[in-house]
């Protein structure tokens, strides 16, 4: 079987395949500070490259910030399409004194590599281009069309992102988008992360009187902005945890018995998890476990509150105005247009007299899912297992990654979420490091993919 | 009759008396900055001048901060005592550039004598040394002893104060005190403003877990302090404006229907109120009208919120604290302390596990009334009805004066508050003016109290 030459190719070629790694890490390409733009074009070309040496075919594309850099192997008539995204940006890297070696001379301590850009993205987004290499450098046909989508912004917001793929459709069709920029469920236990939730954001701004009054000489006569606020956001969701927007929870999709078994199954310590937030109890909506609140079930947190005075002390003001940041995470298939239009009817209902309500409704995204029950989900998990040594674990994520639900809208199709990292990589923070030996497991379980997803067809 | 003597004596000397006021208003005795620290002296030297010259006992008491003036006439065997408050420090006079004519060259137009101290208080106070100085120089012996307590730090909190008072109990004790800091009801309507409101004030810091958490990996699974703190504030306060601490109205003292005429009389026009504050409506508690509202039932009012994030845009962050500082006005017999514990268990009642609660009480004062059946009461309206020639309105006010309550506290006595100013007087503000024939009238108003207290004896 030709896949063996692939394997081969890996177990010869590790310590070429750090080397590689350093030499990406050693460029600062740090996409928030306009001194590194150099660097980060660097970084650019240097991903480039990595395709021109197996002869896919590359373009670094200018956008009105940092080059996307696309690449596609030969075709291959009637194979599937992959498309990896990944991104060779990196966060800053401050404060630069708490690290122990310097941010851009990739260092190994105990097993892992110490760089920013080590994890995210750097090392994950290159397992996917080595394990290509592997296929080709091993003359071993590759049994996929691959399709590569490495951006330089996504620590920036990828601002110019969601414009490139909508002008390049056709170019980057594809049957399932390939993502590692995210984690394990624990130390030697990858995982699939087979849903996110999305989100919909909103400011609450209300208005009182035209300025500032004194408590005393006005108190119990005029609506206050700052109490009324606090009934307005306090009816948004009951005792339960539930949430009371009318209709919020009309189009849910309920967890399936399979998830919550595949969630009860997970070594997830609440008492752990509990001291790592440092809070003595942990509540949500009845009736769901913890794991369930954070990955699958919708929520409504305050993300910001603020209204006169702020400052020690007391002072004696009754506030002109009061305003409120507050966001729901969604689940499929609830539609954030859909709440926020039914939110502002509920807020408007409630809102006393006196007080001039307005409400922003900043971007919002819907959740996703990927079916458990999707060969590409087979696929990966078989990969993986023969990658790592061990089956991969279903998990979903609490937050969202807007690219995911950029892929569903424009492309129609679904992404895996291939997390090779872990918790403590220390990914936006001083000593960012990824496990070598998860590099290696990643490369082997992502050139084993493009052999599962090529058998399917 | 002697009195006789007095009036005339006041007829014959306005010009004087306005020579008077203007030499303490030239003396720019900002007494909350130390740049002005030797003018704020000079003008209490001045006051205690004006004493001296009357043969009343007169000293300059050093504080910590600015000094204190007292005086006393000279013993009458058998007559009441009047003690008069007043302050002789004026407000900084910024914004500088906003002035018609400078802070401290008093300048008549339109019958206002426009200067920084002009109301509040040099020309207020000094009305009640006028009307001593027509009894004792027109050669009529006064029917009651008369102190005096004039400070210099009114403008900054009056933090020598009580100290003062509590060690001078002996020498202050007085039957009343007269304090001439507030305002008429409107113009050519002098008012007795015979109750003040109390306060208790708060402040309530939620704390959840250790950091600011992202609210997408974590929301809906760990208590949130900036939801729980919209639910406790929410939570103080029902539908109908009605406060929901326990036993909050307990000893509420309730308005009698002769306050409720004497408030229903006045000339109150709520469309006008709207629209100085800029509201398109009022609200409060059902049942009550705005002017009740304001001065006799108490209130709750938030005064300050503060979590998370609060710049601009969106901010996906699960807060590690929340705070809020809110007041209760109070009323007569309300007791602050037994609200602070009756709050505090309402609270940690409904305050959800995963959230520290702390609730911090700052300094509280009860609410204060005097009966207008006092003979106190009665005495001053027949005084201002003399010099106004007109009867007064009784009203309360909605803030605090917390010297009315260390002279009830201290001393056991009620205070007569006899406000000569008028709503426009710009106090805190530039141009800040004193209607002089406002001045006038006072000062014959408050020549006959002297008459009309003493006639009681």
């Amino acid at each position: 079987m030709s896949f063996a030459a692939v394997d081969q190719y890996l177990a010869e070629h590790t310590a070429q395949f750090e080397a590689d790694l350093c030499e990406l890490l050693r460029i600062p390409s740090v996409s928030a500070d306009s001194a590194f733009k150099a660097d980060v074009r660097r970084a650019g070309e240097w991903v480039a490259n990595q395709f021109r040496q197996l002869k896919f075919a590359t373009q670094l594309h200018e956008t009105p910030g940092h080059p996307i850099v696309t690449a596609q192997s030969p075709f291959v008539p009637g194979a599937p399409t992959v498309l990896v995204y990944g991104h060779y940006d990196v966060q800053p890297p401050d404060p630069l004194g708490e690290w122990i070696t310097p941010p851009f001379e990739p260092t190994i301590r105990g097993g892992n590599l110490y760089a920013r850009g080590a994890t995210d993205d750097k090392g994950q987004m290159l397992t996917h281009v080595k394990s290509a290499e592997a296929w080709v450098r091993s003359g071993t046909p590759l049994p996929v069309n691959l399709k590569y989508l490495i951006e330089g912004e996504e620590e920036v917001g990828s601002e110019n992102l969601e414009a490139f793929i909508e002008q390049h459709k056709k170019e980057l069709a594809a049957d399932v988008v390939v993502i590692s920029d995210t984690c394990q469920f624990g130390p030697g236990q990858p995982a699939i992360t087979y849903g996110l939730r999305g989100i919909a954001y909103f400011e609450l701004r209300l208005r009182g009187p035209k300025q500032d009054l004194h408590s005393g000489t006005f108190g119990g006569a005029v609506t206050n902005p700052a109490n009324t606020l606090a009934k307005l956001v306090a009816a948004l969701k009951d005792d339960q945890g539930r949430i009371q927007v009318p209709g919020f929870y009309d189009d849910v999709v309920p967890l399936t018995d399979r998830e919550r078994q595949e969630f009860a199954r997970l070594k997830f310590q609440e008492a752990e998890f509990m001291k790592q937030l440092g809070v003595s109890a942990l509540t949500g909506e009845a009736g769901y476990t913890t794991l369930e609140r954070r990955w699958a079930r919708p929520t409504c947190d305050v993300n910001g509150l603020t209204s006169g005075y702020q400052g020690e002390g007391a002072k004696t003001v009754l506030p002109a105005k009061a305003s409120a940041k507050f966001s729901f995470r969604l689940v499929p298939n609830q539609d954030p247009h859909q709440i926020a239009v039914s939110l502002e009817q509920m807020l408007r209902k409630l809102c006393p007299p006196g007080i001039e309500l307005e409400l922003i409704a900043f971007h919002g995204a819907p959740g996703v899912v990927v079916p458990l029950e999707s060969p590409h989900v087979s696929a990966a998990a078989r990969a993986i297992e023969h990658g790592f040594g061990v089956a991969p674990v279903y998990i979903r994520e609490g937050g969202s990654i807007p690219v995911v639900g950029t892929f569903r809208k424009l492309l129609g199709i679904d992404t895996l979420l291939l997390g090779w990292g872990l918790d403590d990589d220390n990914t936006h923070s001083p000593n960012e490091k990824f496990c070598l030996a998860d590099y290696h497991r990643g490369i082997k379980a992502s050139a084993r993919l493009w052999q599962e997803i090529g058998s399917r067809s």
